[in-house]
């Protein structure tokens, strides 16, 4: 996408105001006032696109469509497919959903089609290629939004006819199947293709390779789903770049594969501000952020937030004055280059009639949603300059949807939680309260270029992992990872010999035993050498505690109680031109942040600051000849910054920055 | 019902028996001595009545009637549509029901039958004749019970079609369907009526207009099914009145429709004494007594209560010596002409065999119970000139049930609870802590006759509603109302424009944001005027507060933290020649004691005491020439009390009133 | 069983291994080391025994039991009944499970073939023949373990026709049946047998008499497929011993009837250490251990234990050093002849990959866990003379499968939880305090040898239990019984007239009334006589506070509050020339200490100590000539003993035993 503004505006629904033109009229008046100039048009608008089957009514998008050009709005222009007419769902029952217990969908609900169904493959094809004729040359429309929140999987005849044959391209022979399903356990064998059944409470749900394959399947076939829909598009004649809109958190496809299908990413954030401590809803919504970002490494989009409260969390809380701004621009600081909200207007029907909306059903100026709107679309244009710009990080972390799936499916070694986002965030904001940039990566994703590398519980280790792990050290970097990594192969088969496997001369070491933790046990992780980690006495840890052989590595720190007590729990040491970190127990954050500040220290690592306040994120942007260097205060109080060289963009010189203020400095690069 | 005593028993299951004739015989000689002089028969009763089909049985409860005449003791006499007989469901298969994943009920449990089915209906109908042709002129049956605790819902293909005729009925056309249904969210459309389906998780649910329309069909359903059962003992010949028995806190039926079809109302109520300090337990049961009498205005029943403990609540606890008493006083003192118990004898096995009972396995006369029981049946005698008097109430509170119907299945604002029936409570209670008489009345009941009408979290304001209370207060009512009020019209479509709709000039504001809070959290409710106000600097509210936009009301008090610190919170002003008050937050029940207690001492309603101690329960019948003043003490002390004027026709003019005591006082009208 | 050493092993799966020789070679070495003599084979081997229908595969089976041999290690031989090959279930489906909703299972998971199926007995029938020709005469096996843990029910039109078989012998007629279910409760009368179905939630639930009757099937009908299964073993000419794997806390089947079919019993047991104080996890082991030993009152085997931490349970927590002698020596001490484990090595993939193993994935010796196995191996080989001592105990505690059944199914009194297990547990508890053997038998077990037997909680009467206890007490036995006792007969129908039924005289009371607490209710008993109960001035009870009448007996303890406060709570009278002793109410483990204490100072029972510290296990096996008594300290610290005489088998005279540590002392019958 080559943009001039930052995209401002959100989802904008007018086929439900197809009989109040009145209200059409006054949308686009306040679009204008709040300097909104780009909405997301058709999502959800199949049954009034096509009401009866093939027979299309695209009048009143024309004219909503017309009417936007002339008030200067760019369209961002959806495929129906999330939610599909009930003559479909009438006619054509194989384009519902059967799930895991084998029952078929009724209609009703939305994101529950069947992906394999030819059927509904080829309806959606049509609509996408009519649409892609009528407005896919038009200059307004900006970008393909393929679908909505992708997700979700189908157990119907169709789609275990296709995962049959896709077991059967991977493993070619039976028995090379029940090998990497290890089905000898609990005589499990298959004696041919046609037994493979997706998992299911009636049946099969411990037969971990078999989760796993139909997870990556799921993954693989909603990724040949979208082709399809893209593919419509292009076979139209329309080459405007597409994006899927992602969720936070969510880890029932696998990303990193389906960002390869489009050209943006773009995803929906509704963090729950106030109900911890914001700089902690500010580090995981920014983690989730530089996830996304990372899947292309590039300027992505904020597809959806909520300008208000959002209708469907547990309680509808408020945001506070200047949380919009502070969530707007945060979006701005990780790479994004728009701030789209779900929804322009609020519905009046239906379950998400109290969503919050830029226009309330009060439907006046005169709201503190729309004022603060507002507000931040004059922000926005007086920052554009950013758009475009890049992120550049010298260090990653590696969060892996694969070794989720595996790890999380797993029996033991502790049932009640593993806390795997949890230990790859400690890291993550270890590294963002020095200021740094962060990628965040999965475990195909190439090392070269990160100074440091962080892996935390990193159970499956790919085929080819240890080995670059071990280039990328030898080379250099600084390679960090924890317990209950390199366990597994990429059929969840444990490695046999010393683990973590392909690693245990790098680190030096080898992992025993993996002793859990009930829910509030704890053991302490000593420091062996006071003047280096000066803070702390000791670091509380819970959950897990790895005991290790100790071959080469030298000891950071020990533990403090247990039989175990004085075993090394924390080692590195050098290898090649790098070093090997290895971090024993699911330690509290502040162990994490003295050891990756001593660890970054040693590094080439540069840092933006010397000193940030508790609570202020750092964040850069980079455009060739500057950086832009953006500082948010998610602290209750006032905090004391030294700015240093640069221009101002947003902000004051004031040496302070208030709670959720922005402040963007241009620096010129050396 | 033209009753000359206070009926006194309760259910009676001599079919359990019938191997027993000793045990029938000690039964009703220890019914007389413990003054019972009602039984109810016939629930539960179809297998033995109709043991096969067409073939009838009914010697056996031609002699228990008249042994039962003979010893003086009225008969409530049930039809036994509660649970049918397994040869039924064996031959006709369609008279069970099917549940919301339309999966058909196998023969078992008891109140699941299919309402539609015309089998059942058919067969019903037969089975009520017989009853009605042999014993529906009997003078000894006074009542006829209409099956039992009617409840539930059902999914099979005969009640589909039954709602979608509802439905067609309803709306005429798919568009006005489809607008009612606001079904253009997610492109639900309904292209023909013959699409539409009763919600189901493996369809639809989150559809707000479909649900709450579908729990309208289920209630008329049913009360289609009642009108039916009452016509064939019409058209058997019997004139003889009916009652159906509700339950406490239920709201799968709107009762105020089923009232309707009714002659006398009667509920069921088991009370969990000595969990919670005894005056909430007892406010609480008030509050549904003073439901069940609002529902047609006259005096009800209490059909069922326990004895002794149940067997089906998490703990069965005993009840204290004492306890039973004022539990029945309390039903008197609300307008009930009752006291009846579920049950005579114990059954000896099967899922009730522990349910407390009048006679339980034991048998004996020389059990706590049977001694309570009988001191209850002889001062029932001693009051019996209360039976046919009436309850006169000056004020309301409106609890309503399509209301909380809509309320509680939309998504927003407080998906972890809304706590609507302790709002209304909150404002029963402050009412009832001054001695008032309250009635509980829905949306549609008359306001006329009021002097000051509570309608707490009136989400749902139907048509006229608005018009009607603007009448009212125009004619020197005084209503009140609070947060999250006036917000949608009869089919959960928000109104569009200022809220609570069509009462912002009534009030004086208009709604603006409403925030939600989690568990734990708090705000304060801070009075403006501490004069006023003098027993708290502050009260505490929680949940949920409104924020509001003062025009022109007067502000009584603010909110005491947040980004809304000092905005208003409770709100008054005049209008014609009433007032109406606003409640924001949902606060402390000290906060209603205190502005009610203003409020009333504001208006023309006059008190019964000027003092009534903590944890005493004040109520009065009336009948023409006096009052009967009655007092119950819920507290755990003994309180003083200056009784006044007045003939005490139970307890003492000790000047104190102990626990669990009842005092009745008669007083002459002047 | 006839045998000359401690069987010390475990589960082995070599067919996991087939691809991988060096490590089926290594492993046998690894075995010898550790001083292993006994594995498990053919659990879970049907797919590798029999991969097509009838093709036998049975070579890899006879070398791996060649070389076992070659190197001196015995053989359990496992039927493989536990899991069936998929090609089975392909082909025959009807040898799946049906589950109570009346879903027929997929292929998947283990332990869940159907029992009743013809074709699935007959296919086992067939693989066991060929198992037993094969294998049945060698002298290296020594024992049949069939199938595996067996559990679980099945409701398909199999087994439906099977229980209304099982109905019509056990009730004759359907008026029988009607009588002793109660139908006419509810109107569930049944007019044939035809109509009886097993308990659904889409059906009944609530007829307690087809729970209960609908368990004895199951558990019967698994009895049946059991014999069948040792049927084909004894017709192919095996005459090798036989023994099913039980399991902790487990009442699915009623253990006591299985245990008849089988000539050893044998279980898994799986204490989580490390969690609670280790003294009360080893005396719940301990309970299941005596309740193992009890059902044949032999010795028995400890089939399945873990040398390290499962995977299974919410958190895999490492075992400390020593506490896996601890544990295995616990076995020994109870009567157990073997050390067995699951499983020698860890499968490489699958459900289990986490579970702890002799071997682990790393497989080396040098790891804490072989190095503690070995250690064992060592110890039980100096024991040896131990095996096939036996245990004779002077007390008895009552626990009863189909009392739990009966008791936990009924509504009331408690619903939300009874707590039978704990209560049995607290007399076995304060009975082991002072070194007592005790065996855990049913209600039907003899009462003759015993000196002191205590039923708490014993709901269910069946015919003949109060005669015998009657009989018990005349000659001079102690009778404990408590609250909810002697309240229904053996078809769950409630006894009329006083209760315990037929105790009353005995007892010299009746019960009344029960009182449920909810949770965090107290109440206290408190002693009548100070100078008995010197240590508490009282003792709290919960949940449960029975009231009764007493007679004739001696009131011990009265209640402390609420308005049963001053009745009585414990009380004792004689009776014939033994002692009648009743406990009112829920009490804490301390009264049960204090009261037993007394009991059994005053009879003729004899302690091996008179003083033992808290927290260490005392128990005695025996031989001809002479005991073995075991002290083992599950206290955190040293704890001070004075052995006295005998010859010290294992531990040391030092005067003290440390934590973990097992002495086992060798003293002379006199």
């Amino acid at each position: 996408m080559d943009l001039d503004k930052v995209l401002y505006g959100g989802d904008y629904n007018p086929e439900q105001w197809l009989d109040r033109p009145d209200i059409l009229e006054e949308d686009i008046a306040m679009m204008q006032e709040a300097h909104i100039n780009t909405v997301t048009l058709g999502v959800f608008s199949w049954s009034t696109l096509e009401p009866e089957e093939g027979k299309y009514n695209f009048g009143w998008l024309d004219t909503i469509m017309d009417r936007l050009d002339q008030a200067g709005i760019s369209v961002i222009l959806a495929t129906p497919s999330g939610a599909r007419p009930q003559w479909m769902a009438e006619k054509y029952p194989e384009v519902l959903r059967v799930n895991e217990r084998r029952e078929r969908a009724h209609y009703g609900y939305r994101h529950n089609h069947c992906y394999t169904s030819p059927i509904y493959r080829q309806k959606v094809r049509a609509i996408n290629m009519e649409l892609a004729k009528r407005y896919g040359k038009r200059k307004q429309v900006i970008l393909w939004h393929i679908s909505n929140e992708y997700g979700g999987e189908c157990h119907c005849p169709l789609c275990q006819e296709a995962f049959r044959n896709w077991v059967k391209d991977k493993y070619k022979t039976v028995e090379a199947l029940n090998q990497a399903w290890s089905t000898t356990f609990w005589s499990h064998t298959y004696q041919s293709f046609d037994q493979v059944e997706s998992p299911s409470p009636l049946g099969e749900t411990m037969l971990h390779g078999l989760n796993l394959d139909w997870k990556r399947f799921v993954s693989e076939q909603t990724g040949d789903f979208i082709a399809e829909e893209i593919k419509a598009i292009r076979d139209a004649g329309s080459d405007i770049p597409t994006t899927i809109n992602m969720m936070h958190d969510f880890y029932g496809l696998n990303y990193h594969q389906l960002a390869k299908l489009i050209d943006v990413v773009s995803w929906d954030t509704y963090p729950t501000w106030h109900k911890e401590p914001e700089i902690l809803t500010a580090t995981d919504n920014g983690f989730w952020h530089d996830f996304m970002r990372s899947l292309k490494n590039q300027p992505y989009l904020m597809m959806e937030s909520c300008p208000s409260s959002t209708n469907w969390q547990s309680v509808s809380k408020l945001k506070r004055p200047g949380m919009l701004d502070a969530q707007s621009m945060q979006a701005i600081a990780h790479g994004s280059d728009s701030v789209l909200y779900f929804q322009i207007r609020q519905s009046r029907g239906a379950s998400e009639k109290f969503h919050g909306a830029v226009i309330d059903h009060y439907g006046g100026r005169d709201t503190r949603v729309f004022k603060e709107v507002t507000k931040v679309g004059e922000e926005l244009g007086a920052i554009r300059e950013l758009v475009g710009s890049t992120t550049h990080a010298d260090v990653a972390v590696i969060y892996d949807i694969e070794n989720r799936w595996a790890m999380e499916d797993a029996q033991g070694p502790r049932n009640k939680g593993l806390h795997y986002v949890e230990a790859v965030q400690k890291s993550y904001y270890a590294f963002r309260k020095l200021g740094l940039n962060v990628d965040v990566i999965n475990m195909d994703h190439a090392f070269k270029g990160y100074k440091i590398l962080a892996a935390p519980m990193a159970y499956m280790f790919r085929e080819g992992f240890a080995e670059r792990v071990r280039d990328f050290v030898a080379q250099g970097g600084i390679f960090i990872t924890t317990y209950h990594s390199g366990i597994v192969d990429a059929t969840d088969r444990c490695y046999l010999g010393a683990t973590p496997a392909g690693l245990t001369d790098l680190l030096g070491l080898r992992q025993t035993e993996i002793d859990g933790l009930y829910d509030g046990e704890t053991n302490q992780l000593v420091p062996e050498d006071r003047s280096i980690f000066a803070n702390q006495i000791s670091y509380e840890s819970k959950y897990l505690c790895q005991l290790i052989d100790v071959t080469s590595a030298r000891v950071l720190m020990t533990y403090g109680t247990d039989f175990y007590q004085g075993q090394p729990a924390v080692t590195f040491q050098p290898y090649g031109m790098g070093y090997g970190y290895y971090i024993g127990a699911d330690v509290e954050q502040s162990c994490y942040d003295d050891l990756y500040k001593r660890i970054v220290e040693l590094s080439r690592v540069c840092k933006p600051f010397n000193y940030i306040p508790e609570g202020v994120e750092v964040t850069t942007r980079s455009k060739e000849g500057c950086d832009y260097v953006i500082l948010q205060n998610f602290s209750a109080m006032n905090q004391h910054v030294e700015l240093g060289e640069g221009e101002l963009l947003l902000g004051s010189r004031s040496g302070k920055i208030s709670p959720y203020e922005t402040i963007i400095l241009r620096r010129d690069k050396k």
